[in-house]
This record gives structure tokens, sequence and C-alpha cells, in this order.
């Protein structure tokens, strides 16, 4: 009955959309895995890509007749593979998951197509309806460290956004603790470049975005803030709302969130919000709680979720109490993409969630 | 009576401690200065540099004789000079100000040791006594847009710091308005690493800053929150408080701010923020407001400060309002130091504060 | 019967062209010069842009009815301009010149269409035949440090290219004073990636050139190379020919060139390497001879071109014998492109050739 | 007999010298070994650093009484461990490789100290008298694509420097086919900043690196030279001098060599030249001989040396002959230092080379 594999006979992978820099990670990450290998690469593309000409990186890696993309074809794909990870766009992941899902793959979509339950609100968020309702509400949110019990045997996973998975990691255990008051929370974001994604456009061309720094986008309606919403909504019990806004930095891998909250009561301690950290994450695998303050530099390359909290001083002049900042880094195309749709396989073949992944 | 040179004979300006990232910017910008040259560097080494050999960017750029550092002579800098501007370290610049000052030239002091009115703070800030409190009872806080009337013929002028500089720019017009609780302030703050100066360290060492990014410090507790909170006091007659939090980005130079703000009233329009901004701003040749989000990008190697303002969709789940964002870019190196200090000899001086900084 | 311009009514500049990065730094540049204004931006886009949206950099650095681009209208623009400078690609810039020439502006090109004397081998390196042989007859090679005597007066000059500047000055001296092998120069080069242009492409997508470094193109075929070759062949008064290769360094701007070439006598010295250098550039304001090493960093920013030479020790173990080393730095975007074109036509005026450029 | 761990029994690794930046890398991926283990770190400073505090990234990826570091004590570590790798400056090597060695632990050493056979060949480079002449003359030099027989069961490997690597491997094959002429080789080397070490200075802080190249150095006379000589004398048959002029890249990580070669024979084609290097390496796991010119971006994190070479065309108006032009990019702490370091400890222990390496 378990989906675990036998080591001699590993998990056989499919990727829907290669070319792609999480596509790039997927490939480069589930070649260290002692127990998944690729065995399938599709493309839409009319012009069908070797992958190696795409990212020379990856020469060497991945055996020759894999290699060379072919089209998206389930049945095949099901004879190939066990499960397919879709590094899709939105939108044209939702086109070919049911598919995908019928022909027997297990499917772990890396696009948002599956991640918000409501499709009213998908639709709002994404300019489009959602065409796959009947999946949508079998869907798991694939953050591991909430919803691991939902993952054994699961057949398909919503894996996270990048920004929410910092801020659902940054802020539930404070949630869940009652330890600040939930209608005030503003995340302050930056990702590095390959969170845009890797087609080239004006803003991201090299000499534009190098040695720049700026907020960007629509402030306070970013595609991610809903996103966030519905996990700490989830984890409250009740409605939360947050403000969210997004800076890029001249990086190409990692994610800093700057998390301001209002504490729930005054006389809360640094030791308790610490403590609450403590708590949740003392034996997760890829989360760690530091005194320092984090760095993005410290996770590049990691699957690693770095947190650390901190209460200021009052400040003495007025009446303001302290405010509770908690700081949370990872690496977007790992922890926040790739990595995390691992850590994800992994369990939902009852694997050690870390194969592949140190 | 006024102070404004002959062009034919230009200000003559030393430098106290040029070997410091300010003291290379100062020496740069008054290269192009058509009324102001440099005639004396000054440095309390004991191995009197050239700054050519510690700038080798300067080399043609300033004359032989005074390429080669001197010792601080305050009756020999008196008599070459007719301004010295101090790029020293905090506490070192107490120590030589008076003396400048008594040997008649004045002084435009780069270091924190004058901007702070309050010795007592100063105290508890810099955790060693001011040791100049006569003159710093004269000191004018030079940040033009806000105080130059007090500039023409000012002896001393405390250079305001890098970040209270965004920060009363970016904040000063809401707040004179009316526009913002003023118990609300959240400045997120990320600055290059000029902003750490020039001396190595360990976190400043090339492959431990690049690609990196992170908050720093001790949060909360940065020296620059009671200079941005005696400014915007000051413009508000009554105390406030910030939460000011830095962050160090991997470039060499800028500032961003986003600075986070609760309405006064609830039906504040993004039209009325905007206009706060365009009033404050509409005649000032350094103070760019946009309606695009600024970037460093756009500021690097100039003396603007740019600035927008956004106010936030009310979030549909909650009661909680919308929130005013302000977002703020600069050159640490030029608005944020030695441009703006050139500036204020400009106003010094009664001269057109635009010359040398285009 | 001298076209020097009275400093009441300065130099009126045209650009051509004006949205690429040649553009944006000659209009940054310009804003400086005490005796040039621009007032005509000329644009072949069917939408004509507002420079301020293409570059907010320039923002408040021209004026508003300069900014909005206009038609590429000759009479037009000779009503309005003493000079344009054509920043278009070449192909474009041979289109426009002769009119713009017959309505009796001055031109400035800083495409390659007029660098290369022989039309057979522009067609041969360009891939398409020349259509403006006449003017090409008549046009100077503006490299004022060569070629300073045919510039004032000039009604079209042709700004060389970013590569040729550095190696033409890196190699001249030693070709003149016959200390080198004329038949043994290899050059190994570097720029940053604004000398690829600004139209977005994959392999300058920020992702993929951040970090990066390597050669690029078809080696020992790349366009600068028969540039390079004129003008030494020409200063040799033989033919000369050089291999040259060109990488890409992950920085905005920048050239480096490490120049290999054998001693023409074993028993050269260092010294009459160095002296070579400073006997040709003694005089000139924007070469710098340097003892130590050059380095990007120095000359970003500036018109300065810097220079050192080495001899290298003689290998002990076998009969090979010493190689002069020639290192060259310069900002390919200032003394590489718009900063020399400046430079030219302030020689062109017969003014002060730094105006504007210190 | 054989030297190979059982896979319930990996080998225990110590690492002398842990806190510079090859200390880093040999932790970060020998956690990846399948078969191998970080069993002791010893340090030689007083106050013993915890590795993680030196190094947030290592943070839960080493067990809790190893990151504590210990003292350099050899008999405690031949009870803990199997294999030691040095991390240390050349000099402190050889004071601590013949006692670990005495005391029974075979030795991987990534300094200079055993790498250069001939001891006054040492002195003369190294300013300093060899110490273990005795030692020196057992050390097998750790290239494992041209010395693997000597590898297993080898007590101490003297781990090849990271120029000296990309330049053996980039030549060797041109050579032993006598596809070049052997007097004539110019490498151009660029190398990222990790390459220069964990030792905060001047010329590396980052404002001062960041954004720059150069060349550095005294020209004709690096300390790598000699071993690149050494090596391809060694594979020649017959004394052979190179010039190796090194830069510094603005980058953390990669070496890129550009090599300059003249061809043995005039007729030589380019196809020739390319199948010496695939003969070479075919059955090299960690070599990719390429048709695309390599990129440092390619091989970033990986033990990989990408490869290609091109023969120029023979330039048109001289009777200077083609040149050979062979690109090589390396990750300078991965195959230039401890990636290598691990291969070698592979291939001493005689597993597959490329355990924890992929």
């Amino acid at each position: 009955m378990s989906p675990t594999p036998d080591p001699s006979n590993p998990i056989r992978v499919a990727i829907v959309g290669p070319t792609g820099y999480t596509g790039l990670w997927l490939i480069d990450l589930l070649a260290r895995h002692p127990l998944a290998e690729v065995t399938y690469l599709a493309s839409h593309r009319d012009k069908l890509p070797d992958i190696r000409e795409e990212f020379p990186r990856l020469l060497g890696r991945i055996e020759d007749d894999v290699a060379a993309c072919r089209p998206i074809d389930p049945e095949t794909m099901a004879e190939a593979a066990d499960i397919a990870f879709l590094a899709l766009p939105h939108k044209a992941a939702m086109a070919y998951a049911p598919k995908l899902l019928d022909a027997g793959l297990r499917v772990i979509d890396l696009s948002a197509d599956y991640r918000l339950a409501d499709p009213t609100l998908y639709e709002a968020v994404y300019q489009t309806p959602h065409e796959d309702t009947a999946n949508l509400a079998e869907a798991v949110y694939g953050l591991p460290e909430l919803f691991r019990d939902q993952l054994p045997g699961a057949m398909l996973v919503a894996n996270p956004g990048c920004y929410p998975t910092a801020a659902a990691l940054g802020i539930t255990p404070l949630l869940t603790h009652s330890l600040i008051d939930p209608s005030s929370i503003i995340i302050n974001a930056a990702s590095g470049v390959t969170g845009a994604g890797r087609k080239p456009n004006q803003k991201l061309h090299f000499p534009e975005a190098n040695d720049g720094f700026g907020a960007y986008g629509s402030i306070g309606a970013h595609r991610h803030q809903p996103e966030i919403e519905q996990t700490l909504s989830g984890q409250a019990g009740h409605p939360i709302s947050v403000l969210f806004v997004p800076h890029l930095l001249p990086i190409d891998r990692g994610i800093f969130e700057t998390i301001y909250l209002q504490p729930h009561d005054a006389d809360v301690t640094e030791d308790e919000l610490f403590n609450a950290f403590v708590d949740a994450y003392a034996y997760e695998p890829f989360v760690r709680v530091k005194e320092d303050l984090p760095d993005v530099k410290h996770v590049q390359g990691t699957n690693y979720c770095d947190l650390s909290v901190r209460l200021t001083p009052a400040p003495g002049t007025t009446d303001a109490g302290p405010t509770v900042v908690v700081f949370v880094a990872e690496d977007n195309m790992v922890k926040g993409a790739s990595g995390q749709a691992i850590q994800n396989m992994n369990a939902v073949f009852e694997l050690d969630e870390t194969l592949g992944l140190i």
C-alpha cells in the first residue's frame, strides 16, 4: 500500500516545462537524489529543446535520451514516470494537470493554479476563471511544516509561492500562540531576479537591474498576498489580512522578508517570541531558528528557511509600544520553489524529506 | 557683507580626513565645481598619505601639491582655505571643529557630532560625552530643503546622516499636512556597503557581502533613529518616535527606504498624499516627486532624492484600513553625504545650490 | 571663421536615437557642459518616446520640451541645432548622416558606419554595402590623441569603437617607437554588459549574466578587429594584424584590455616601454600612464583611459624571452563612446577638450 | 588490503583549519557524501571557534559535537579520523603534515607545500626553505585526470592550485598530441575573489572590489606559474615555460582561463584540436569538452571543468598564422580546491570519484 519506492527502483520523474529556472533547479537537485531520477522532460514548444543547450550547466548531469525534450503526452509520460512536476506558467498548469492525473501520474504543480482553494478568489487574482475546480478541491497545499499529514499519498500537490513560504513560516507560530495582533501584519519583502522568471525584458536586462534596488508592482496588490492570507487565516481560524510589499534585489537567488507585527500583549518578552518559533520548528529539518539575524547569503543553494525574531525597545518619547519584527531568509529557487517541490515529493512517497536536499 | 565668492576667486576648500569614501566623493565632485577648489587635504595619520595612492580614480583630478596630505594645522589651513569639510569619525570631528572655527574657517561636519542638538541624547547614543557644547548650540542642521534659511553665512553646519536625509524628506510633508498618524511610523531601510565605511572587516569582505542581503545591527536601536526623530519632532511640534530597521544591500551606493504610515483620516486619497509632496518640493532642485516608484539605480552618482507615495487598497477581509507607503531613493554618498555637504556649502556662500552637483 | 561658440550662445546639440545607452550618457554628460545644451532629441520610433520615461535618471536634467522626442527631420533639426550625435545602429547611421550633413549640421556618428575608410572592408565586416562612400571619404576618425589636428571644423566625425579606443591607445606608442614586433599582437579584452546594447536578450538577462564570465562571439572575427588593425596599420605605415578576443564582465560599465606583445629587441627595458607611453601622453588630459596596474573601477564614470606596461621576467627554463604586457582600462560608455564623442565635439568647435568631461 | 570503506562504516574525516573558504566548502560538500563524514575540526586558533558561528550556512549540517573546533592534536585526531584535509596556509601545512602522517592519518593538503617536487624551487617561490622534504618526495600531485594511477592508497596528496588545475587540463592534451609549440604559451586568467582568501583587506573590501576588474600582482611572477610549468614539463618530457597573468573578477567563485598557443603545424585543423580534448577526457566524469564556449556561470557550485578550443582565422594582411585559443572554466572553490580534494579522497579510498560531488 505504501508508495515508498524500492531503492533499486527509484521514483521516476517527469518535468513539464523544464526550460524555466524552476525546471533547471529541479533537474539539478534531482541529479543528487538517491531514490529518484528524471526520466522525461516534456515541453509545449513547437521546436522541442534539448535541455543541455538551454542550460549548459546540466551537461553530463542528465541522460542523453532524457535531455531531449518530448511532447506533453500524458499516456507516454505515465508509462515513463511516476510523478510529474509542472514548471509551467499559471493557466497552462491547470490545462495539463487533469490529463496527467487521469493518466495515473501524481502531480506537483509549481504554478499558482492549485494554491488558492477558492476558485472565485483565484479568478479575482489571476483574471481568468479556474478551469479545474474538481481537482482544485483535492489539491494539498505543499508546505510540509504546516500540512505534512496531508502529503503521504497525495495525488496533486500545489507547491507554495516563494514569498508565501517565507511569510507563512515566519508568522504562523506567533499567530497560533496568540502572541501578535493579527490585524497588524506588514511584510516587507525582497527577492532575487530569478523570482521574476527567465523571459528577458527591459527591467531585468543586466544593466538595468544590476546595482539597483526598489519596490515593484502594484503596491498592496501582489498576487502572493491572498495566498499568504489564505494560509494565515486557516492557521488562525479567522480571516486575516496582510500588507505585502515586494522589492527586487540585484542578485540571482534569495528572498528576505522583514515582518512587522504588533504584540498581542504589551508585556510579551523576546524570549516568549523566540520560544514560539523553537516550539514550532525544533524538529523541522529545513527551518533554522536563529539568535543571529539571517541573511540570504547563508541559505543560497540550500532548502533552509532561516528565521529570527526581535522585540524592539519601546520608543522613549511617545506612547507607542514595542514592535515584533521577524526576519526570514530562504532561497527562492530551492525552499521557495524546486527544493520544496522535491521535499513534497519525498513526503508524498513517505521518504525522508531531506533526500536529495542536503 | 555677502560671503559669495568672486568667480575669479573661488571658494578654497580644505578636507580633513579625506581617505574615507566621503572624502573621495567630496574631491571628485568638487573637481567639477565652477566656483570652488580643493586647496588643502589634512590627515591625522602619522604617515601622511597621497590621496592619489589611496584613490587612483583621483589621479589628474587634483593639483600635485594638494594631493599630498598635510597635518591638521588649523592656522595653516585657515590661510589656505575658506571652509573645511570634516570627513572624520564622530568624536574626532568635535575634537577638531572648535580649533578650525577659532582659526576662522567655516566648517561642514559630515560626522554625527553636531547633528543631535541635545548633548544628553548625544551621550546616550554615542556613548561618549559631547565635548563641544558651545558650538553644538550654534550648529545648523544642513538639510537645505527644511532648514535653508539658516544656512547663508553659517559658520558650522552638521551634515545630516544618509538614512535621516531620506527619512526626513519622505515623511515631513505628510506630517506637516497632518495626513498621517505620527505614532505609527515604520522605516524599512536598505543601504549600499559604502555606508558602512572604508575600513575592511569580515562582514564587508567581498565574498561575504556579495550576493547577500539581510538586516543588521541592534534592531530598533540604530544611531540614526534619534536623528530622524529629532527632525520629525521639530517639524511636527511634538515628540515623535519611529521604528527604523536597516538592511545591507550588495551594491556600492544607494539608500532605499520603504516607509509605512497609518493615515490620519480613513478617507484620505492618494492624490492628497501625492500633492503634499508636490507642494513641499515643487521648487527643490534635488527632490524629484515621481508617479512611478523610485529605484536606487536612477539616483546613483547624483544628488537627487526620488520619492513616491502609495495608498494601499483597504484589505477586504478584515477591518484594517489602507496604509500609506512612501518610497525614497538617494545615493548615500551624494545626497546622503558629500553631495549634500557641497549643497550646504553653496547655500552657506549664497550660491546656486546646484553648482557642481549636476 | 572659427566655429567656437560665444559662451552666452552655447553649442546646440541634437541626438538621434537617444533611447540606447550611448544616448543616455550623452544627455547625462551634456547636462554638465558649460558651453553646450541639448535642444533636440530625434527618434525613428513610430511612437515617439519621452526620454524621461526611458531613463528616469534624466528627470529634471533636460528641458520639458526637449525630453519629448521628435521625428528625424533634418531641416527642423538644422534650425534647432548646430551638431547632431548619431546614437543609432550601424546601417541606420549612414542612412541619416548625408541628410543631416546636407541640412548643414555637423555630425558625430557613434555607430561603425564611418570608421572603416575602405568601403570594401566595411562590406566584408558588416555584410552590407556602404551606402555613403562620398561622406565616408571625408570622415575624420575621432580619436583625439592620434588625430587631433583633423578635428577642428570637421563636418563628420566617426567616433571610435569602445574596444578599438583602448587598443589604439595601448599599442600605438610601442609601435611608433619600434619597441615591439608588429606581427605578434594579442589583445585579451573584457567589457561590461552595456557594451552589448540595451535590447534585452537571453544571455544578457540578469540571472544569466550576473556572476558569470566568459569569452563570446566568433573568436578571431570580432567586428572591432579590423578597426583596430586599420588604426595600427596607419600608425605603423604598413599592414598590421592582431588577434582580438572579447569577454563579457558581470558589470555595467568598463573595458579592460590585457595586450601581449613580443619586444622588437631582446634587451629592451621596462623603463623604455614606460617612457614611450609618457612621451606619447604627457600632455593628454584623458590618458593616465600609471606605474600601478589600472582597474576599471578607477575609470568608471570618467573619460580617462588608464594605462600601464610591464616587461615580464624571461622564463628561466626555456629560451623564450620576456614579453611586453600592456594593461588598459576605460569606461566603455564614456571614453569608449559618449564621453569621447563630446571630447570630439569640443575639438571640432576648438574648445578645451575637457569641457563637460571632468 | 583495500582501503575502501564499508558503507556502514564511512570514511571519517578531519579538517585542519576549517575557518577559511576551502574549509567551508569541504564541510558543505562532505555533508552530501554517502560514504564519508566529518568527525573532527581542528583549529590552531587560541580561542577555538565554533564553525557554525564562522559560517552560519553550516548550521544544522554538522553534528553539534563536531562543530566546536578542537586543538590540532595528531593522536586524538588519528583516533577520530581516517584522513585529514589540511586547509591551512602554506608553511603551516608542512609543519603539521608530518605529525599527522606519523599518527597514521592519510593527508590531503590543500596548501602549496607539497605541490612543487623540487624543494629548491619551493624555496625560491615561497621564500622559505622546505621543512619536510622526506614526505615531499612521497607526495602525489592530486590531479586525478593526469595522475589517477598514483592515488589509490596514497598517504599524502598535494591538492593542486586553482589556476594550475585549469591550465593543466586545458593545455596537456595539445602538448601530448604535439599539436602546439611548447615555447609559446600565454595564460590569461581571471578568478573570483574567494581565490584571495577570507582575510579582509582593503582591495577586497566590498566597495573596492565590486564592479571592478583588473590584473593584479607581479606580472609574470605568480606563484602558480612554476606549478603549471612543473605539470606541463612532466607531461611533455622537457622543460616548458609559460606566461601567466591573473585578473580579479567581481564575483565570489569561478576561474576562467583564456590560453593562447601557436600551433605546431600551420595546417592543423580545429577538429584535430577538439579531438585531442575528446580523446583525453571522454571518460572523465568532471571534464566537459564543449563545442560552445564555457562560462564560469555554468560550473559554479560544481566540480566540473569546462573546456573548448578554437583555431582563429589566419589574419589576412600579414604573414602571421592562425592561433590556438583554449577556454577553460571551473569553480575555484570546487574543482579548484575542495571538490578536487574530495575527488582525491575518493580515489585514495578507491571509491567512485564522483561520490558527494554531483
